[in-house]
């Protein structure tokens, strides 16, 4: 409690956070719970995730930014899953000092968020933090019954694909953090900015979850970095797979990058905050989901193929020259 | 991240938290995300809760009683929705300090009671937390379609109960930080245990849940205080209530408090924490409510009733002395 001007929980509520409850099964959130019934024929997808300040964004981040993150990073997971998005229940935690302003910020973000993507506010708990915001997002989708596209389902002789490109967000993690490298990886400042931008906020790959849902065998959202994910596809699926590093799709920016630092496929292949999709798709499916994901407007490449486990199952990663990579292990740490 | 000696994200999960994941839909924690679908003419009942470090519970409480509260302020939502819990996701924000004899306590809390409510966890995130364990639980629940028990449903005529005891738990958090009032109060030490567990460790009213969504007009959890609650019940239903302050069930040590120190009525109506739950019920279903929760073993204590809001859609507490008590706006504050 931080003094007796400040809005209680159900004025909060009503002021920021009701607008957004536009579903009929958030009841304009005057009850305790909310309901959702999926359409005929459906399972509900469900994902959580959260973020921190300090953790997963920077404590000077705007609120609005970090509201539109905090849906992102589950939609993104929807995406993987071929799922479109119901809603979202939302826990807000917030530190002592919050500012009605940061405040406002975060609703008008999220409703701006929760409007493109179809998802809106169904319901959520607001508490005091013990230091700084924290927000943790649950998504619900919807997938045709039995239909959700796992992680641990790849099989030998798939073709392994990624969509849009790989290590930018982590690049520009580097980059919030060291302004200066920007002039060492010779960057243009629009290069810079969207490095910077790839982390500040995930593009959830939504428009591909048809492809996914009707031509995906195996599928997972890359938020931990490649190296880390896709060893956990091969883990889970009980196979190996073997990735070109020449083949990963790059960003005109992370392609400078890397050309004057090429240590720093570490960090592409071994970052996090991709929000790309990878997916392992059956030989007879590649065509067909390369021509659908093209229709939906976004690129996918082809990085490699899933192979028998023969050792461990992991991926294997070889460069140009031949030399074998390993990332396993590495990606983004939790805690 | 704390060294490298602390286990992965995904070496936790498969530790801790996988021998949890027995429903189907969780995919045995190896997703990115779960499924569930409702059982056929069922609505989803959604609710999310969390609990933090130095706001819902002490830094020194036991993890495994932490975990057990995360999930009960959850269930005892859905008993008040008439829902029979189906499962639930996990949001852990772990300290930088936490230990893994903590988390050990944690899961077998988190086991024991899942167990016993038949809620198995379905996925989760584990996250660092800027300071202090925070635990995040989002339930889920059933209700035949179109059933669930609304909040704002109350009408003038209804009688008002609540479930088991009112003001424990607050009574509770008061000897938790001055142990020297159970002797200002009298209690004996039995007593002075009951409340403190009471706080330490609600009971969620599931066994309430048939007489709920059998006979209850409107109903919901009082988790801020009856003043504050009653008070949402009202304005959510545009009506008013008569409460008798002689008839709230009190235990007997509540009463001994009470009676040694008569303003900690306050406490008792406009504390929190209570997890009872608070019923509107017609008047032609009184008796059968009646019936059906003495059936389940859980006690109901008449209140008051629902009468048509001349003035402001408010509850009105009158004492024996017949003196009217404002209570309205008090309750716990979350931030």
């Amino acid at each position: 409690m931080t003094g007796s001007t400040r809005p209680s929980e159900d004025e909060l509520i009503a002021r920021w956070f009701r607008p957004l409850a536009t579903a009929a099964g958030a009841l304009g959130l005057v009850d305790d719970c909310a309901a959702i019934t999926p359409p005929p024929g459906h399972d509900l997808v469900l994902k959580t995730d959260a973020v921190a300040s300090g953790v997963h964004f920077f404590a000077d981040d705007d609120w609005g930014l970090v509201a539109k993150k905090a849906l992102r990073v589950n939609l993104s997971d929807l995406a993987a899953k071929g799922a479109r998005p119901l809603g979202h229940l939302l826990t807000l935690a917030l530190p002592a000092d919050w500012r009605e302003a940061d405040l406002a910020r975060f609703a008008a973000g999220l409703d701006e968020d929760q409007t493109a993507w179809d998802c809106p506010l169904l319901g959520g708990d607001t508490i005091r933090s013990p230091d700084g915001l924290i927000v943790s997002i649950t998504v619900f989708g919807a997938v045709p019954t039995g239909r959700m596209v796992r992680r641990a389902a790849a099989r030998p002789g798939d073709s392994l694909f990624v969509s849009g490109s790989l290590g930018d967000a982590a690049l520009g993690l580097i980059l919030r953090t060291a302004p200066d490298r920007a002039a060492r990886w010779r960057l243009a400042p629009a290069e810079r900015d969207h490095l910077l931008g790839r982390y500040l906020l995930p593009r959830p790959r939504q428009p591909l979850a048809a492809a996914i849902l009707a031509h995906a065998g195996a599928s997972m959202d890359v938020s931990d970095g490649l190296g880390l994910d896709l060893a956990r596809m091969c883990r889970g699926s009980r196979v190996a797979a073997e990735v070109a590093l020449a083949d990963l799709p790059l960003s005109p920016a992370a392609a400078r990058a890397l050309a004057a630092e090429p240590d720093l496929i570490e960090t592409i292949v071994g970052g996090g905050d991709d929000y790309e999709i990878l997916a392992a798709v059956r030989p007879e499916a590649e065509s067909a989901f390369v021509a659908t994901a093209a229709g939906a407007g976004v690129p996918v490449a082809r990085i490699g193929r899933i192979v028998a486990a023969t050792g461990e199952p992991a991926p294997r990663f070889s460069a140009a020259d031949g030399r074998r990579h390993t990332f396993a292990g590495r990606g983004f740490r939790h805690f």
